[in-house]
């Protein structure tokens, strides 16, 4: 049987978590459940979007990811559900779907109309995603659940901008567990702008000429590791996004790049080639 | 098998929650355990009652709720397990039972005597609530693990006062993850007492004089969404019970009830009929 | 099949842990995987040795457990796997297995080789650590993912300084999530030392001069507990370590150990026997 995936802005202290897992559990005593993340801010679809595009690819094909992120239906925002790279996704309408999967055409895509449900409940993710989910893992048809769909709604995420062929201006989308700034400039921009030239990478009166791929290339001996602890380098991180780190950073002691180097989402950081 | 689930004060972090889960598996390998909240504050057992009050009825009949909130069995708090409402419960007798199954008589109710384990264990849970729980999934008796008791202790939940059948005095009871604050005026008593009356609900300098059921209600053109966020109004929310909420709220940004109404729990919420 | 545990510095809000879960799932579609913790203090070896010494007993023999802090390898610190106390360990030789299975000789010691995956990969955990994993719960040998090992890196946990054979003078290790204190003073170093006498335990100007085995034997009488509430002692708690705890305490309300007494990781406590 399919996995099942949560994705929801609900925090792990309220009842609402919970009661999905009791829905789901209700209708399918042996599905596997996974909790991708409950930590979303509220109604953050970009911060919601991010993490599902870092994760989903690592579950089986046919998995079913409900994403219950600023999920409350209305008119202009109506339940959705669409097979997308051979993954399942339920949701509403708010663009989300368009963030997580900008590059991939849907191949199915359907309205959610369940007779059965309040279209206004006021805990959709529950009456209105789970049922879904259920059936998709019964082996049901995405047809059956509703109408057919041309298409979701288009958020354009933000892009960096690239200036004379050798500028990007980029920006910081996530500020990740250990503090590190994740920017939305990605490997193959970096790379297509670049032309191997020499660049720079700054932000305030930080800057870095070197661009690392992982922390081994730059703590070149690893015998005199502690002389980079605590030291800034620009990286291209597991996401395949340029991230400014600070080596073995912790934001609650002695500091990460957000704290030391006042990094936050909506931050901009400069890359000039040359 | 019955699934079992888990309610604490225990954290995340600490090692308690993986010990249960070990106690258990060792047990049964092919139970499922769901996790209700760990994120109860420390011996907070209204805060508990109310988690598990808004989640044990969306699973099925049979579930086992371990409940290890203030759970420290004495010589005056004996362990207990019932049968209630077709689920059953294991806990410490603190009066948690009370507040969560206030309208429901127990079927079963047992004092828990298991000769193979210290009464004053430091970590009951585990040690005495965990056996139980397994007893009970494998389909055993609740007669086999105790003592029959006749009733478990009695805590008045705060109920709101009621003055002259045109005002009620509310409490906050709970914050939830949006910052909402939820009272324990429930609809039922608010339609009692209002009869469908005019009101206005307050609280210091904030008045509302509508009530909605749903935030679609609040919302009326969608198109126009932008313009009610971060506005206040007085909701019946998903656990039944009138809260002070505002439309699509962030605690951690720009602010959510708590932070801007100054509402924590203990408040008082007014309401007015005429 | 055997219990896949996860403990690592990664966050519960980032998509890593989900990441670990859906490769595993992907080659396992029906093994059990337990989270210890994920809230371990970014590279804090000690903490999550703490946690995971504390626990993995309590999983049924056999349990593969993933330790995923401070995991990068590099040619210093390579990836390692253990049977020890007949529990298998994945980690990277940071030394964290030396803090956990101090006591034990390890029957079986390998250097993780996997042919088909980059050794500098950026997330040694998913992409090394789990196939270890999923190929041991399938019954595979340890001898086959690697080159036999004759010892893994030794660190020398904080032990208590024992001074004229009548002081002990210990470090608080960990703060819990009531914000009492564990120290590094084991029951057994604190009998040893003390044969019977009579004892001070103190801190700055907090003195006690009980050691307490449990929560019952501090409040005698539980008729009146109330009067112990706040109350600050002396106890050998779950993890067998003397810790200065306050009796019901909370971190985020009226305070606890770690609050009132100004105790954190590092804090030394003083034990004196006459």
């Amino acid at each position: 049987m399919p996995i099942i995936t949560l994705t929801t802005d609900f925090g792990i202290k309220d009842a609402n978590v919970a009661s999905l897992k009791a829905k789901i559990y209700t209708e399918l005593s042996d599905v596997t459940i996974v909790d991708i993340s409950h930590e979303i801010q509220p109604f953050d679809i970009a911060e919601g979007a991010f993490i599902v595009k870092n994760s989903y690819k690592d579950f089986p094909k046919g998995t079913i990811h409900i994403l219950g992120v600023d999920a409350l239906t209305n008119p202009t925002k109506v339940p959705i559900a669409a097979l997308i790279d051979d993954h399942y996704f339920i949701t509403s309408d708010n663009g989300i779907l368009s963030l997580i999967c900008s590059e991939v055409t849907p191949k199915e895509l359907v309205e959610i109309k369940l007779p059965q449900v309040q279209e206004n409940s006021v805990f959709p993710t529950r009456d209105l995603f789970v049922p879904v989910a259920c059936h998709l893992a019964r082996g049901g048809m995405l047809a059956v659940v509703g109408q057919k769909l041309k298409s979701f709604r288009e958020l354009s995420a933000l892009r960096p901008v690239i200036k004379d062929n050798k500028q990007i201006i980029g920006t910081v989308i996530y500020i990740d567990n250990y503090g590190n700034a994740i920017t939305n400039i990605s490997e193959k921009i970096f790379e297509k702008v670049g032309k191997k030239r020499n660049f720079r990478i700054w932000h305030r009166n930080q800057e870095f000429t070197e661009l690392y791929r992982n922390y081994s290339d730059f703590v070149k001996d690893f015998e005199k590791e502690f002389d980079y602890v605590g030291k800034g380098l620009a990286l291209i991180g597991s996401s395949g996004y340029l991230e400014i780190a600070i080596y073995k950073s912790n934001p609650k002691s002695f500091g990460a790049a957000s704290t030391l180097y006042g990094l936050k989402k909506g931050s901009e950081i400069y890359v000039e080639f040359n």
